[in-house]
């Protein structure tokens, strides 16, 4: 609780404020403005809190919050990479590594072994908190690319397959969501808004 | 847990969405783009993990995370208000608690309950959770100002003591917290950025 741990930490308040910057491909609701980390990020924490009750597991939902409000951070150094980006591997890449270890090492040093840990359980997915939180990242994007006419899955000519490969992850935090999202993607065939 | 409770927690998460066209007046760090009320919200909520050490009274974290994440949700029906606007009642209007019952209103009746409640506990501001709230509060536009040669402070020429008004209220929350933002407050009159 010293001086040293505030100016460390003030530090770290500020660098961060870069995820404002980092573009996602994905566009905000009914739009065609790209969202970017930190509203991601929000919008996440926000789902997290109101769908937490549909989890299958219980949840520690403050874990589930810092992981969703991390979750993303490292881009500030790597950048965002398209989730149907098939050049690039999305997991835990080096690259990420070291970006999580230079800015979650501003902190003091429990503190950054602390958000490194918390970045690396939502990285590999198997605790049941990773589960959850990586349902919600996939859940938006859903959501929002059938609010726009198909979005991010029309321009880039994305096939339901890959859609539905991605997505049934959902499945391993919520049964309940995974229904939901699995209507949705049919719907969305059925619309014509993803090809099958 | 029913699917009716879902359907309705998906139109909230759609709602909110709008969250992210709030400008607020307050630039983004080194920079002269404005911030965004979701971004805002996000940001906070960093704060809070990696400050709450520093809160005076023990807190309940995962209650002031639900607090900074929700707290300018309504300004999507009532707009922001910028801090020195003197024209205008900055807590709990009339508008803003109609916002906040229509927006809650949305979510299964429980859940709108719950956040209306905890909205309301942190304009109320008594609890040691809407103190410590509202020091994050407090806190980030005070960083972003001093990272911007003055930022609105300049722009709209309010005096130092206007600001070391608002500012005091960090001291409810943390005193250390609050030594350090007395600091920047003095060093920002020394640096000519704030005048007296």
């Amino acid at each position: 609780m010293s001086t040293d741990n505030l100016l460390k930490q003030v530090a770290f308040i500020k660098e961060i404020d870069k995820l404002k910057y980092i573009q996602r491909k994905t566009k905000l609701f009914n739009s065609d403005r790209p969202e970017n980390d930190a509203e991601h990020s929000w919008h996440l924490a926000m789902m997290t809190i109101v769908l937490a009750e549909h989890s299958d597991k219980p949840i520690d939902v403050l874990k589930v919050l810092k992981m969703v409000l991390i979750h993303d951070i490292v881009e500030i150094d790597a950048g965002d990479t398209f989730m149907y980006d098939t050049s690039k591997n999305h997991t835990n890449t080096e690259e990420e590594l070291l970006a999580a270890k230079r800015i979650f090492g501003l902190l003091p040093t429990e503190q950054a072994e602390e958000f490194i840990a918390i970045w690396e359980e939502f990285e590999e997915g198997s605790t049941d908190e990773a589960k959850f939180a990586k349902s919600m990242d996939r859940l938006e994007p859903l959501l929002q690319n059938t609010s726009n006419n198909g979005g991010t899955w029309a321009e880039f000519g994305v096939p339901y397959q890959k859609v539905y490969d991605k997505k049934k992850a959902i499945k391993h935090g919520s049964t309940s969501i995974w229904n939901y999202a699995e209507n949705l993607i049919n719907d969305s065939v059925e619309k014509g808004i993803l090809k099958k």
